[in-house]
């Protein structure tokens, strides 16, 4: 029986690296099943996916913690280690349009995706029936200018509450405070529709056909606190033509924004994510 | 032997246009061999590319031309016939790099491309020996701030000269004015790469790398005067991810743009390309 | 408001096909809207769809339909005219899993599919929930090599008795006979896996992964009594590598096979296919 | 100053191999740079390609290719070093058409195919002339069924006599028998056009477009004596519809085919491809 664990290691990127880990993982009788690393030469950052079984550990996991550790120290890590122990946690936030949520519902029943979803959060009450027919409790939490400040506490007493160390943005038609997102820091997956040229504003499907764009796109991001936009995770097209009206656009790019958050997900719930310089490494 | 011709109309959408226009050449003797075309609702335009043999006219071309015309002002109508007498008059406007100069002479030479190409003309002396190989006149004209104005001159009389009807933008990478612009309107065709979310400003593979996209672009488009980025005809992206280095970005993205501007050449080539309220009707 | 009619048309291709339509619909009132056609060269087949409305007639619908079937004697036109009064009556068969009838009923209730859902029906009681779910009724017929043919009757009979006008194979792991198909040309739409090269026989995806394919694809068609596989609809792939499992071939297939299913569903429902010798004119 | 060095291994997957390779190179002083690995749960087996410096070896190359041989013998490895010392040295077999053959010179001399290429070899002289523009000696070797023993024989000869470590069939439309492909294990690239579902036999566009494909593909592989279709390199696909023509297939399937059969070639220079039990592993 394997007892898989994941190492994920950002560093700088120095000579010996990919050895040293090596040997401190051999050593302690811990067997690398697959390695997946990068260097980034502009910014001089190693990273590395290591996966490994653990069942003919010599010594304990406590000493190859500790083993890494050092290691770590060493070579100035940042460092995470994953032994699957538990499906990680994760609340979904809507507002109106379910396609996101039900994809992603059906995806963990199917067990594609592997998590505990202990939470749906709204400021609509409409998804309530869908939540309810996945018997996932849904908390309607209407927001408006006046307390959303307040309500934000809210949802933050929640995912305290439930242990939530992912939160899925699946059009969530509220932008988040800074406040929330620098506590859920890499842990806010947002979905957003995207187009070449990129437009800013509301209604962009009506924009983008006035615009006559030849594909319309999705992309899946981290939502970061500073920045517009955050580091890109996944991102596909899907073609359209002058035959398409606006809402054969929005149908298109529903099916695209299922697909796109959903593999997303996946990538981050698998830990196949580094994150750094506002940019991902994924490591499929 | 056929002898096919292309009708392309753009109206306002009124009832009974297609009927009368089905009437018209039907009456005249000419056999309707194809019909494309489109309603736009939010402008209230009607579009409608038609391909018919005229080799079992009942009367002359002369007469049939008369009947369209008629028909034309009764419905407002923009139209344009092309019998195809001749292949379109293209020159190739490029700088130093020569994939998409490359790719089109090939096109040209196996018969994808039914074009004269008279003239290259370029800013740089580089791709000289290119257009020798296929044996097609090169002209340099160099440019520098000061003399951009007069050179232009040069290149509209040499458009002029050789009676010009197309001209491609094949990584030329100069901006031409708005007075050279608006004496070939939708007769400018330009390649430029695109990426979600688009980057603005020089470098472009550079800034797509450090912000780490999943997918790059390229969209053909025709050039024009009064705006940034004119009518879209075609668009294709390409998948990237960490692994690819700027290089990576720069080659992925020279096949996508030889690709994109060759299949937006052929659409225009072959009278395929309707433009309104800067966007495209494309009936491929 | 509009009275949207669709006009199907195939027939041997002769001059004057185009302007008679169009005359008879005008001469009527009908106002075109939208003419899509197409001449197949090597079989000498024209195939039409007109999309009218009626708002204004001069006459009335009798009227309109004996001229336009004057028309079609005339030029051996087979012909459909649908005027969308009510939708169209379908019934999905499953077996046991269920990410496309989940699919296809998600649709069907945002109203990405026009059309009745009124029956559901099953070799396994499994999807007897999501049936449930959704209030549709669910009919669990067990199949055994003996019970075939009589559950064949039953099955028969429950699509006559619901009106059925067309049948989805979502995953229906049966092959129907030659018998059921003949009641049913055209209007059996099947969906299944598709690789470069083919494989023939059980467990597809373990053979793909086997033959290392760095694609895998659906095919959505008609299911037809005499050909191993009928006109084709839809196809599409995705990307996959060494790294994919076999179970990544099957989740990445699964995704491929509720997309392809559903564009063909919709298509069909939009009148926008017509098929001829083995094969399919998709009006898209 | 950078010494790159490329290792590829295969071997049983066994524990350990990853941690001593690792040690193995660095206690040389080699630096590791990149690694990709992979196994096959199915097969048992282990692949793994690693990207060193040997700028700051402790020792000196031979030392290492010793510590390393060991290293292969202790654990069964096939393996393969290549330090990049000079350009692998390619043949390529055209037949009448040039689209692979000039697209392939024309990434070589822009430097995207890192290669020689001393050699053109064709059964038709139709080519000799794009040979000539690119300055490349051409071959004419025509080929009957008489003669084609005695022919394959001379190709042998001028592979051998020009040192000949590759060989692309660029649309090369004959046959090589076993003989020959025993001669050239893994080193011989083919590219042919695929279909879903698939054709056997001759002109397979004319058929898929009697089949009414909605995507065409194209599929590089190593050609193998024993087999039908050797290892998959690399595939693709482009949508058509009934609105192509056979002859707008043919132009679609050039395009997918230059851009395949590029790809697959580049990754087989780069060293990336490790071939196993008729399938590939690549490491892009």
């Amino acid at each position: 029986m394997n007892q898989l664990t994941t190492l994920l290691v950002s560093c700088p990127d120095r000579r010996g690296i990919v050895a040293a880990l090596a040997q401190v993982l051999s050593g302690h009788g811990a067997n690398i099943l697959d390695a997946d690393q990068h260097s980034d030469a502009s910014t001089g950052k190693f990273f590395q996916r290591i996966r490994f079984d653990e069942s003919d550990l010599h010594t304990d996991r406590g000493t190859l913690d500790r083993a890494i550790h050092e290691l770590a120290e060493r070579f100035e890590m940042d460092y995470r280690i994953d032994r699957g122990e538990r499906p990680k946690r994760v609340a979904i936030f809507v507002s109106k349009t379910d396609h996101c949520l039900f994809d992603l519902l059906w995806r963990k029943r199917v067990g594609e995706l592997v998590c505990e979803i202990p939470l749906i959060v709204s400021n609509h009450p409409d998804l309530g029936p869908v939540a309810e027919a996945f018997n996932i409790p849904f908390v309607h939490l209407p927001i408006t200018p006046e307390n959303k400040a307040e309500q934000e506490k809210k949802q933050l007493a929640l995912l305290d509450e439930h242990g939530i160390e992912l939160v899925i943005l699946a059009r969530y038609m509220q932008i988040l405070s800074d406040e929330f997102l620098r506590k859920f820091p890499g842990k806010v997956i947002n979905i957003h529709h995207s187009f070449l040229p990129a437009f800013i504003g509301s209604k962009p499907y009506h924009r983008a056909h006035e615009r006559g764009v030849k594909l319309i796109g999705a992309t899946a991001h981290y939502a970061t606190a500073d920045l517009d936009e955050g580091p890109i995770i996944e991102q596909d097209v899907v073609r359209c033509s002058h035959r398409d009206s606006v809402e054969d656009l929005i149908r298109k790019g529903r099916d695209l924004e299922k697909l796109v958050l959903a593999r997303a997900v996946r990538l981050h719930l698998e830990n196949r994510i580094l994150t750094y310089a506002n940019k991902t490494v994924v490591f499929d």
